[in-house]
């Protein structure tokens, strides 16, 4: 029977669900696929490789997004549909696996620009915007994972969980101003 | 031979450093101290409890640093300091385990109320920071643990490299500025 890349991906994303990034092996794979570990590294060259085929998958769909805030919103909730999402994707990204997220990344330069950020420094306003949201989201599903295990979280950390909707809304409203105050001091005021 | 709080943590930061943190478990820790496990868990009740205690020894002083740059630029200087230190103290700050962070995070709430920004989102705003620093230096940590470690990264990311501390700097200017105009929208401007 032939191994599809597609099923390798499909198995490898059900496995994060169900078991979280830490049971992500290739070994581990493998096995729930019934195959040998040399199988998987005829489609991918290693884990890092598979990682950022799972980014994709995860992701699918959220670079078509235009506009900072909905690219940043489909990308929290991307994220927070898949056990450790954010943390699997943080690393496909430090990595430079992810071809989504180099959509993500291009969407968000792309939006900076256009709200008049030069280009020598759009790329980095969008990165800034990227950590932020991974940075977010990344806390966040702690948060929520450890909820979900029954872990005990110090009294303060509860009630920050509040409305995250609101509060993830209010860090990208800061940067979305951070980076227009940034393109009026360089263009010396837009109108 | 009374085994020391102080000592477990000691042993814990060097094993951090020497092998990262997927191999900084309490059975090994105990097997380098030459204890039980158990005699760790009279110190520790969980090993979120010992990376807590291990990030707040990372982030020994930056906790009294004042302002918003100085605060982030000796948290990203610490994080830098000790192998996947980002990794571990973001996920201690996402448990709520660091005392150092919830002391970082006191700091970076007074500068921004200092700012202008009102009581109800000072917090969120200093919260929009910490987001970005760890963000931002878990991904040069990663990038620089994988050069260290002769990885390929794709081109792009290389040319990306390109003086971290510009690029730090950069994001953390946005961010000040989107919180000097959300102060300004509030209070209706200030001199």
């Amino acid at each position: 029977m032939q191994l599809h890349k597609r099923d390798v991906v499909e198995a490898a994303t059900t496995l994060l669900d169900t078991y979280g990034i830490a049971d992500l092996t290739m070994r581990r794979l493998a096995r729930e696929l019934d195959v040998s570990p040399g199988a998987l590294y005829w489609h991918f060259a290693n884990k890092q490789q598979l990682l950022g085929a799972v980014a994709d998958r995860i992701l699918d769909g959220v670079p078509s997004a235009t506009g900072v805030v909905d690219v940043c919103n489909r990308l929290r909730d991307a994220l927070l549909s898949h056990t450790d999402g954010a943390e699997l994707v943080s690393a496909s990204f430090a990595a430079g696996q992810s071809e989504a997220m180099t959509g993500v990344l291009a969407r968000l330069t792309e939006a900076a620009a256009e709200a008049g950020v030069d280009s020598a420094h759009a790329e980095l306003a969008a990165r800034t915007v990227v950590y932020y949201v991974l940075g977010f989201t990344a806390d966040e599903q702690s948060r929520l994972q450890w909820d979900a295990a029954g872990a005990e979280l110090p009294g303060e950390q509860s009630v920050l969980t509040e409305d995250p909707s609101a509060r993830f809304a209010f860090g990208l409203h800061l940067l979305v101003n951070g980076i227009a105050v940034h393109s009026d001091s360089v263009v010396g005021g837009r109108d």
